[in-house]
């Protein structure tokens, strides 16, 4: 086995104690922010540094497939916004009885209180038809341009801004909202700013629409489906998965 | 305008200088490790923080749609090798002449060196046909799964620990190899170990397979295509890029 149960000794690449809780602390603290957003003004070093940090996400053959739209401007807001609300309507409409009541109480998106929004998008022919490493997974593009979705959301938590990513859009629509040509995929529209809180727990956890799955349940053994009660890890994942609710 | 080029008063939210710093250390020395791995075990407590860190992405409707598959039998590792080596035969057959002779001489795995392969997947039937924020952006699911890889990415790099994105493999062939079922995506395969080197920066990078993009060029202001030069945001965009390299 390769694992050990002991305390390893610290490794010469590792962060120090403090520099780790940080990063974790981003991870843990993390929300997305619908209701929060203050007009405070972000920044444009803040802004620059969030965008660098995204900018530095891994992305297959190194396409760096991504491109940012930051949006200030209210009237493209309201025309974002508006394409929101007759995607919104149409989804609520999927969930019956109690579930759509409490569908519709809830607040989605921060699009017209939050100072800037960020739209994150893949241009897949960026560098060409053949791609290294998309050739067998030919949504790997997509997954590059997600992976700097969640670097940006990480260095705004650092930064003390909020953010909520909003994925109730026709796609079309927002494209034209945008400008976005055909041939460039959204990946997602982005509420960003200042904040009165950060919840300790996700709106949709807190309001019961889904519980929190405990990880142990969530992690298999050298194949699919497989438990291991007696593996080590199993004790780690619960007794942590009891610390962290 | 919602944003200003003067400094901020600091945020009630944001994080103490250092620990904002160790975020970004985070994402800047980030590396995707085919070479490196050492056999050094990796302590379940590590394995079981990394995990959580994963399991604490954001996803859609709040389905959590992961799995992860733990990965160290050295006959798994094997098949999943084999899968590998199939599929890159393949992949270098799309490139040629020069750039043939350049992929040929490229590591991009380290299944077998690595004490630890993970599988990630997603389960996109989870919690039912309709999940809310996926209605009109069917693909939000799979994003999640990917938010999940970058977070698990982001804090082995804080334990010290190197993780390589494996994407080179017919997902058909790696699914029957960890006995995967049809109804499961894949997501993608990692290989995790300490290193003995964290390299400054991205090996295609190094190797001049394809240049670092200017940030500034990538970002637009209000619509696609829109640059905006006088904007304070593009000087500081560029200045970073000359910073960060």
């Amino acid at each position: 086995m390769s694992m050990s149960s002991d305390p390893a000794p610290h490794d010469v690449h590792a962060f120090s104690d403090s520099e780790r809780e940080a990063v974790y602390r981003a991870i843990h603290s993390r929300r997305d922010v619908r209701s929060q957003f203050l007009p405070k003004p972000v920044p444009v070093d803040v802004l620059s540094r969030i965008l660098h940090a995204a900018h530095h996400a891994p992305s297959v053959g190194f396409m760096q497939p991504w491109n940012f739209i930051i949006v200030e401007s209210p009237e493209t807001k309201r025309r974002v916004h508006e394409a929101f609300e007759r995607a919104n309507r149409e989804a609520a409409e999927k969930f019956a009885g109690d579930r759509q009541e409490l569908y519709r109480s809830l607040k989605l998106e921060g699009i017209l209180e939050a100072p800037i929004g960020i739209c994150v998008t893949c241009d897949r022919g960026r560098t060409g038809p053949v791609v290294l490493g998309r050739t067998h997974m030919p949504t790997m593009d997509l997954y590059s341009s997600v992976c700097a979705v969640q670097n940006l959301w990480l260095a705004a938590r650092a930064e003390g801004l909020g953010m909520g990513w909003v994925s109730i859009f026709s796609p079309e629509v927002l494209q034209q909202a945008l400008a976005i040509p055909e041939h460039i995929t959204l990946i997602g529209y982005f509420c960003l700013g200042y904040v009165s809180a950060f919840k300790a727990k996700p709106d949709l956890e807190t309001v019961g629409w889904l519980p929190r799955a405990p990880l142990e349940e969530l992690v298999y053994f050298d194949h699919w489906g497989q438990s291991d009660a007696a593996h080590p890890l199993t004790g780690h994942l619960r007794e942590r998965d009891e610390v962290l609710g």
